[in-house]
């Protein structure tokens, strides 16, 4: 285990019907909000006017900035720092998903900064203050409600690029598991892939002797997997959306699974690169890319996937050498996905090799990434390749 | 799973030689200091020579309240709200073990307050406020370094009482596994069983349908398990230091690993009424009396037993029924302890029959305890006269 340090302010109010409770947390904070959102699923849901109703009766002044892409994107940013300048806004509550909140975040850090807000993302400048922001969670996935991540498009120069700060956790975070019942089957899928997948980053890492930190991943890990079908077979499960939901925000709040560990990343940059050509979902990306990552990497550190292998999918020893124990590990998860609906293939989404080159150049533009083994260009495009 | 809020703001700086920042981190809430500890051990060990030289280099004002006991006393929490008040301090930092940071969240909370701070234990008075306070953790044990919660004795009336409050979470702790090396045998194995105890407070429980936080307590329990005896083998073991000191505040943050679900308490109530009078070491207590409370509980929800059995111990069901499953269970933590070197029977304290009535009396003082099964008079003395 590594020395860590640990820090995460964000409170979660969590339970059937507590999106009633936003009026009264974001009163704390503000009384001139920008309620940032996506389309149209909290329209049709009745989240949208539930929570315009209660905000205006509490006399709290709403400005609305709406369409934020799947990919959420640099200009729709600039506009909700643009809005929030012109009105005077002082709290920004994002309601929807990653994506959403992801937006949120840049916009909340944009507003107090006097450069172009891309510079955050592009290393050319830190996140030194934000906008406060609360967030409704409509999609169990990015863990972005209970984080200091935000992951945002340049559409116009094909760049997805992350930051990241202390400034832009949020103030609070409402995790209602009913509110995901509306989730389409598609968005289930990818977003419980999305979960397993910040796992992954963190779970298999070279770090040594970390025994709780790979028990908790493998505890996500082993929760998702036992509730993405019954979520699947009844979008309404109370028990199966709650405990995607957690499990959501318990991968990626703030790291607390994989501390003191060195973690990975080299799958979501890879992934980022897709979808910065090609606007896919990330957890779809993420689907097709894990296991030939995974595949590609395993003999780094084979007494990994071996744990992985027997621990979460419960594959037994049997007279099976470590590489059939770590492959059959990998094989499993490759299944489990495509038994739930997730594509296998870049193919899948009319993606050839034209632009492998470009995407793995990309990739690796400030040097190889990942840290379970690190990738250089050609590996990129190899993995790349083997996902096509 | 029910509905829960979850907010812990701690700031938590793991590793070795972390102890460093002490006056940094200090530095950010306050400029005269109460520095709260027990009695040789960080003096022996150079933590206090290294910690006073750290703040007087940062130019930090130091006032000291030494002497704090194992079961931290009222009248010693009195004369430290005394000093910080005639000497204006403005920040208070443990330095020490659970009785120490204890201590020092009731003298933060009782400075600001106008009347008696055992209101707080009592049910009198709620804390509204605190001083800021920080924590160096030296034993790996009750959490209270990433909690609001704190027990203080009334030595005179011999009343052991809890309190909490959001307003006195540690706004940093220092965890330093190497600080660790030097805690005695015995309360290696005594903070050990805390923190296996404060799981079982939460993993014992009838809420259904939270396979998450059950994995989380088995998690923490199989990692303390698997570290305890390297930890006694070589009190040096960084390994096994690092993991024991990380169990323990995860086993209880602020109830991270039970959102959502109603906890027992009962094994912790009832042994605060045996160490209110014998003044034994509190997870010494909890070594007697849980294994007895399990044994006498059991029965009102079996599965979760046999899950406990099954995925903590490792025992195969076999042609075992779920009783027997569920006993052995039971009966591996019981040998363990016994392994370890804890104590089995309160006789092994010289404690005998004559108070019984006296603690089962004092135990439900404001009702029945406990979730798992609701205990009356009648039941805690049964569990205590088992414990004998």
């Amino acid at each position: 285990m590594n020395s860590f340090q640990f820090h995460n302010p964000t409170r979660i109010v969590f339970g059937e019907g507590e999106t009633r409770r936003v009026a009264e947390l974001t009163a704390t904070y503000g009384r001139n909000v920008l309620l940032v959102y996506g389309g149209n699923s909290i329209k049709a849901n009745g989240l949208y006017d539930q929570t315009i109703d209660l905000l205006k009766q509490a006399d709290i002044e709403v400005h609305e900035l709406a369409g934020i892409e799947p990919n959420p994107r640099l200009s729709t940013v600039q506009k909700g720092i643009d809005i929030c300048r012109r009105e005077g806004v002082d709290f920004i509550l994002a309601v929807g998903g990653g994506s959403v909140i992801d937006a949120a975040k840049a916009i909340a850090a944009g507003v107090p900064y006097d450069g172009d807000v891309w510079d955050f993302f592009v290393g050319k400048a830190r996140i030194q203050k934000a906008l406060p922001l609360g967030t409704i969670l409509t999609l169990a996935a990015t863990g972005s409600e209970m984080n200091g991540n935000t992951v945002i498009s340049h559409w116009d120069a094909k760049l997805k690029r992350g930051s990241g700060s202390p400034h832009i956790y949020p103030k609070f975070s409402i995790l209602d598991p009913t509110v995901t019942y509306s989730v389409p089957r598609n968005h289930t899928v990818y977003g419980s892939i999305d979960i397993m997948s910040h796992v992954f980053e963190q779970y298999f890492s070279l770090t040594k002797n970390t025994p709780l930190q790979e028990r908790l991943c493998e505890s996500i890990l082993q929760t998702v997997i036992e509730n993405v079908e019954p979520a699947l077979s009844n979008p309404n499960d109370s028990v199966a959306r709650a405990n995607l939901m957690w499990s959501g925000t318990m991968a990626l709040n703030g790291g607390l699974i994989s501390v003191g560990v060195h973690t990975d990343w080299a799958t979501h940059g890879i992934e980022h690169e897709v979808s910065a050509i090609y606007d896919i979902p990330h957890g779809a990306g993420l689907a097709v890319l894990f296991p030939n990552w995974m595949k590609y990497v395993y003999k780094e550190r084979i007494d990994r996937f071996v744990q992985y292998a027997q621990r979460v999918w419960g594959i037994q020893r049997d007279d099976r050498t470590d590489d059939e124990l770590a492959l059959a590990g990998i094989e499993a998860t490759r299944a489990f996905f495509t038994r739930i609906g997730a594509e296998s293939r870049l193919a899948d989404f009319g993606i050839g090799a034209d632009q492998l080159d470009r995407m793995a150049e990309e990739a690796v533009r400030y040097g190889e990434i990942g840290n379970f083994k690190r990738l250089g260009q050609q590996d990129v495009r190899n993995i790349l390749e083997m996902s096509l």
